[in-house]
């Protein structure tokens, strides 16, 4: 339950404010190079404590690398465990939350669930984990790369403010099409999280997210669709409501004259013209661009007084300390890339691929 | 990749104009009693043939039961095999197709897989398929309804049609809120399936369901939360572009301040006061109302000449026959239905209830 | 858990007196040709009733193949359907038992564990079951042959009567040393089975197996070494009490010094010289033969007064009616194949083979 | 594939001359508590270099744990991560062998698979890797023990000195008999050891283990067999050549009148009177002991002059360096034991135990 993937795993641990987080990546291909560089450069840009628009906690977020390569860093096709060390955990932040249940936290179903939880920080619950989901698809995206496969992600709404339709051009000219960028959404965007800060709220967010360079026959039917693994793993990331590819919701308004995507004569240079399917037909890929949008909800904790309820149901107002992001899809992009990396892997490795 | 669930698992198999339908369901504790009077209900439901508004294509849909059960229908703990002849199969229909990959279509990317494909009806990419989804939902309804779990789907929006926020109720009074419903509403959305098959057209459409009943503690962290489980199984649901839960897209727009539910004193009546998550925290059950939508595109095949290539890639335009449905998402809420309950089933005994 | 294996995947269900068994294939590669005469011969093998030596049910075990495949029987690449419809149950033959356990049968531990079971010819627990094995390891079959790779399964031990040691020829000649045969220990091995049925008694036996063509690199380090899930399908046949492949049991008196396969100058004709290690070195194949045995215990049913208790323990003597062999492995061996098929089919699609 | 169990998860990772050897136990139920001496305990009787008779490398083996526990060290239910680093690595021993492929090692099917291979001690495919097993189980133990369920492995065979049938007494009287003891035989066996190390030669032997405590109703049909998961784990133990449970391969010359485990009259004190068949029937377990043997390969590395090839196969006679075991089966028992708790415990989640 731990573990993503079928053929491509990542298996994760650690708690928040524990003494490590860390993982296995089993089944990467055998032969593949790490370059370090290029895998610290990922997990930088999740990295928090870069602005005052993330949370204050000062990881390094220095993988170590423990099995599974060369002295040369290549693969030798056995399972590559890695682990970063916590060591700016402030536990006493929790201290008071400890016998309280946030709302919309998963405090009060951790206890359902096991009947004991780890309060710092959220324990296994927290953001902190996916760490270990980048490391995982930075990983994976050295194989990749290599195929010529590559994710993008980024965020297109913070609360009321963002693109309206962040595919238009994708969907329209999947050879050239790129994910809209304009300076004054994007500075509406982070003022919109500042504001958050400023008022003690926190406030949500969606990021969208494009796959390139997938060959066509990857998924399978039925259970196995190329959007259910995807969908699967972006539904795990915290804070995710909702998830829609291709035309998505605006599928339902829609009309089927208005919805095809037609062929291009000899396939060429793309098997279709357009790509308003988002590049999975019948759950298997088309081998036009694969997108997908993500909806977030606002950071669960605000920095105000909330009434919280002990174990026995006694509530009482609290204010959070701790350190949160309030807008927590600021730092999502590159986790979203990661997942759909490892997703891909893995998809590629149950079609054969990685020999 | 046929099986869906873990240890609840419903693995099937067929071709849409094959000799038979069936599948195999795993892991249903023994000692239930299956009353096949509210399995056929199911089946019905979902049945085509009923209006002009669905498929003209008429299975009477009897499933035959080969194993799993005592003589009087009690499960065995064993596999229940099952299967649904295919009676009126009209493979003459697509002789014209069977050398064209029809737009939007699955023929393609099968293809692309296989080199193979099964043209009549679309093979198993058929929602023909979805007869087994239904059996097997129906089969675990049988056990979750002793456990006083249930889920009712319904279609609120029809293309342009529909209710503005179909949860809107359950989240503001979990105990007593309800789908809504409104004569004008469905009244508007028949006629735009029906505007739509006039037209030579199709239309798409959005299923809201929820889930009633559903104890606390059901979902695992990371890799299996409850959310990812339910969204991958309704991905795999043919046409479904897209998927959320709890406030879900909206709460892209929202403040954290304005998306809080508030505990409830003692946890009484209901742990939350209010249900803007939806049902699941932390990726595990809260015991309150669990609810999603879900969008589905409008039926790919539409009754007028449409340019369609070859293997080769050259392009002729071709008018599809055969029988279809103006609107897919007609037929899925009871689809809809069956999966969420195999996937809460799945759940129950992955957390060691079924003992 | 009605499942073997994880890509190419065989799932049954049915119970020995129930209305039919049958099971799904899936995984396996599209393309492929399925021969019916062969998997008729191989399931006639199998087939009960031939002669006074095996059980005298009789069932024509005719499959019907109910999707996967086009109307010519080329694989599709989609899951394959198939029952057998049972005729010969003979239900009434149980009455008596019904309500007792059968000493070292599966009366006592299905009731264990499911409160409840069909006491027909054993339900689920009966040896009925491996029919859909066969099938199942005759379609993997029509894949395997074309690549080259055979299983031949022979018994080489009834009682005390065998040949001492079945893979002599093999370790020693791998490239062209055979399973043994001699015509006074086949005799004396029909004798025994001869022997036990007319004292009313049953008697144990040794299966011997040996494939060919397995090219080196299947199997996978740690969990999934290619001997653990050759172990693991074989435990799973009714009444195998032990598994040893290469040098077996005889490995724990010898010395390293006598045990080497040394390596052939240049790899060729072969890697190595001999074969005592069997086939595979560190869980991989060694693209040299396979080799492994089985030890079947006697049949549990004697046609003699046994003490059996009721549910609640109170003990009666009863004899045992019901048709029954007085060696369950006079018709292993095809069983045997099949499970060795199948296990071999999945390593190749897990190393990424049958694209 | 370096997964081991389906609910109570065991995922390692490690090579030999790495930095760690390290693991994730996922699925230990909440609220166990973990004394640390016994898990130590269980590592210590698995450590090398306690005497002349197994390796010389010397590791403190001091398990980190990372996750997964309270400060207290009570489980929370999360997965507990670990790692052991390597210390003493003499990589050095292995330069002139780094080029060359050693008989009956896994370095050529190593290279066959992966195309590339870490020399430096086995890699992955050292016995190193089986301390993250006794982790794993040493973890387990903590809860089962408190369900009353506990394993027993012992040496029984060393080369052609041993127990002639070390189940005698279990069979015979399930609730006091136990695995045997004598004073000359044990000495017998050290002697074996003993001998071959002075030899330069390695000997091969036979472990004996029993479970007791274990509830019925463990096991499922068809494929999840009791006898099949054991036989897997323990398949993947290196060295390990065959399994047999029971009557075993003495069941091959029994007859069927003599293997029968007769009912107590109200199966009390226990359900059977004897137990032959070694715990588990149709699969599932019966409540009573279960016990099984293994067999070990000699140690394929021994200190002669022995022909390897190199990559292009050309041969030149080369003497093993590095420090091994004259009989890996002296240190096995306690990982047997692990494998044998892990095993169970996963059975017992999936059978709804663990809440």
């Amino acid at each position: 339950m731990n573990t993503l993937g079928r053929l491509l795993r990542l298996s994760t641990f650690g708690e928040s404010h524990g003494p490590a987080m860390g993982g296995i990546l089993d089944g990467l291909p055998a032969g593949v190079k790490i370059d370090m560089k290029s895998v610290t450069a990922m997990i930088d840009r999740r990295r928090t404590g870069r602005s005052l628009l993330t949370s204050q906690r000062r990881e390094s977020d220095t993988p170590e690398i423990l099995s599974g390569v060369t002295v040369d860093l290549i693969t030798l096709g056995t399972p590559i465990g890695f682990i970063f060390r916590n060591t700016d955990a402030r536990s006493g932040d929790y201290s008071e939350l400890s016998r309280r249940y946030r709302p919309n936290h998963a405090d009060f179903t951790y206890e359902a669930k096991y009947g004991i939880r780890e309060p710092r920080g959220g324990g296994r619950a927290s953001a902190r984990e996916t760490v270990n989901w980048v490391m995982g698809g930075a990983l994976a995206a050295q194989w990749l790369n290599t195929l010529g496969i590559s994710a993008e992600a980024r965020l297109t709404q913070v609360g009321t403010v963002g693109y309206t339709d962040p595919f238009a051009d994708i969907a329209a000219d999947p050879l050239n099409g790129c994910l809209p960028y304009d300076d004054i959404v994007e500075e509406g965007m982070l003022e919109k999280v500042e504001l958050a800060r400023k008022d003690c709220d926190s406030v949500g967010a969606r990021v969208s997210c494009v796959l390139r360079g997938v060959p066509p026959g990857l998924g399978d039917p039925v259970f196995g669709k190329l959007q259910s693994r995807l969908a699967q793993a972006m539904m795990s990331l915290n804070a995710v409501k909702g998830f829609e590819y291709g035309m998505g919701m605006k599928a339902a308004s829609a009309c089927g004259s208005e919805s095809l995507d037609l062929f291009n004569q000899g396939f060429s240079p793309t098997p279709f013209a357009t790509d308003l399917h988002g590049g999975a037909l019948g759950g298997i890929s088309t081998g036009m661009p694969i997108y997908f949008n993500l909806w977030f909800k606002p950071t669960p904790t605000i920095s105000r007084p909330i009434p919280m309820p002990d174990s026995e149901g006694r509530i009482t107002e609290v204010t959070a300390t701790g350190r949160h992001d309030p807008c927590v899809a600021m730092r999502a992009p590159v986790i979203v890339e990661a997942l759909a990396l490892l997703t891909i892997g893995d998809l590629l490795l149950l079609d054969g691929h990685g020999k």
